[in-house]
């Protein structure tokens, strides 16, 4: 990803610190975030300093590399003390988010090299890292297939560069189709309550120069009434054996509308995304966040002074469901990087 | 209706002035504005210090009143002046807010009235204001036929007393059930940009005791596939011959969604809304707001003050429709002060 020219990454890890965009700062703010112990690192996921699927995934598989690295420095390899470290910082990292499948994939492959050696751990977590840029490549190359000069994209929340190390999964496919030449324009969901829409996936577009407009998030039926949509392109961050596919809130909403309107509909996720663990989406745990979430927004004032105020009436309730799920019969297709499939529990299995 | 336990409307003349509840100051502030001549009560409609289908329809009749007071103490009655300047108020009053039919249905009233004689137009003027409230109450009393105890409603924007004189359309059904000792919660519809929902449905609810929570825009389809939602029901500023209704943006996505669920949608509205010249929905104009209404938002820091703030990637793009149009098709009934009536042409004729 260029920002202002320059190439980044969204997470990476240098020495025995993690460092991350911090997606918190954004998009008033560009800065990054240094997670020095593995601790800091779950608190980054938690507050979601640094957030979206992939990039959950990466965090993840460093912050598993980091506590190797300090039970190393603490006590003998092997031992007791060292293994109930590492066995605590795998429960402290899994914790930090429950609903995306590519943080459990991230902690067990880093957990499992880490037994072998130090430097096996680390050498994982950065594989996994080196493979989220690629398996993202892959998803823009396959989704790009699905796009025509003229097409007109719908997303939901940031499923681009900033929810992966690189490139993204939704909007990897309009990156491709850009750089080709095509003419694309998405539509991108303000998603409330924390707004990535109207933040990161603005932001993004904005840096690479694709035309886009923030749309709120009830305007969908009349975008498609309109026949201003030509496909809605969402990622994921855990899909079941059967397709069923947990995204952030609206989504499940938009798969029903794009349907009525016969209008496709795509999930874009890497393979690390995919729980064949479980049957059907009914067995994803569903993360609920604070209602304050839904009280309080965070920005500039005219003067840049930046202001946290109250959008909401005053003692008010809220509910705050970061994900719903869509079961498989709403999805089209879902890009993976090894090809665009039918949400169908024989042709994902096949995949594996 | 009650604030904080003494009984307001939302809109009432008195003297030459008109008096609204200013909706642009709550929930945070309850304040009163007085708009002393037509094009100060224009300016109270184009800046939504009074908003609603209702309260539009209220303060448009008031205001055509104002314009014949004025007329009055400015031109000989009859003469070419006082026609001109009545004919130039019409037109400002009606090129207010565009889709409120309520809006146009009372100037025309107030204007025949007052081509006979100012008091008459003074006269009419207040007699919609009153017909206004006593429809609401009738709206509630037939739409509670529809609630049983344990009901969950979900509705869009604000269609309770701040959208009409008293009571409101789609949340008097609420409020009758409620104050019968039905046991009813609603599920509040954030409907962003200007958050109508948060703000204003959330405030009176809190006023009326009755139990409510916000909810994100995108909430609607997790909340029915979770078994939530018992019932739909929204306001309307514009319904056509066939049933078509315009409402706030995100009414058409809700409807879609709960027909998937097979959940009850139902509008609510007084005839005054019906617009039988146009045969369907196609033919609504559609108000098309500012962008900035997406990009900035407003309320009080910790402190109280009263700040506004960017919430969107500076240098953003956004669409700021203010309507949909639902046809006919995704509506259960509507429910007049006329009875719980199907969506249909000649059962909507035979009401006028």
């Amino acid at each position: 990803m260029k920002v202002a020219g320059k190439h980044y990454l969204t997470i990476w890890m240098d020495g025995n610190s993690i460092f991350m965009i911090n997606q918190n700062a954004l998009p008033f703010e560009f800065k990054i975030h240094e997670a020095k112990k593995y601790t800091d690192t779950c608190h980054a996921i938690t507050t979601m300093i640094t957030r979206g699927a992939g990039a959950i995934g990466a965090a993840a598989g460093f912050a598993m590399a980091q506590a190797f690295i300090e039970a190393s420095g603490n006590y003998e390899t092997g031992s007791a003390e060292f293994q109930s470290f590492i066995q605590k910082a795998r429960y402290d990292i899994e914790s930090t988010r429950p609903t995306a499948r590519n943080l459990f994939f991230a902690t067990e492959r880093v957990f499992q090299a880490g037994i072998e050696s130090l430097e096996g751990a680390k050498q994982e977590a950065q594989r996994l890292a080196d493979e989220n840029i690629a398996d993202a490549l892959k998803i823009g190359e396959f989704g790009n297939s699905l796009i025509k000069s003229g097409t007109r994209i719908l997303t939901n929340c940031n499923a681009g560069w900033l929810g992966f190390v690189d490139y993204g999964s939704a909007l990897s496919p309009v990156y491709v189709a850009h750089r080709s030449g095509k003419e694309v324009f998405v539509y991108a969901d303000e998603t409330r309550p924390r707004a990535q829409g109207a933040r990161l996936t603005a932001w993004e577009l904005q840096n690479e120069g694709v035309p886009y407009a923030i749309v709120p998030d009830n305007a969908g039926a009349y975008l498609m009434s309109e026949g201003k949509i030509d496909i809605v392109i969402v990622g994921a961050d855990r899909i079941a054996a059967n397709g069923d596919a947990a995204n952030k809130i609206g989504t499940f909403e938009k798969a029903i509308v794009a349907k009525e309107f016969g209008i496709p509909f795509y999930i874009a996720a890497p393979l690390s995304t995919f729980d064949l663990s479980i049957p059907d989406g009914t067995h994803i745990a569903i993360e609920q966040r604070s209602e304050e979430e839904v009280h309080y927004q965070s920005g500039p004032d005219a003067e840049g002074t930046m202001r946290t105020i109250r959008v909401t009436s005053p003692g008010a309730n809220a509910i705050n469901q970061a994900f719903d799920v869509t079961p498989a019969k709403y999805i089209t297709g879902i890009i993976t990087e090894k090809g665009v499939i039918i949400p169908e529990k024989n042709t994902i299995e096949s995949l594996f």
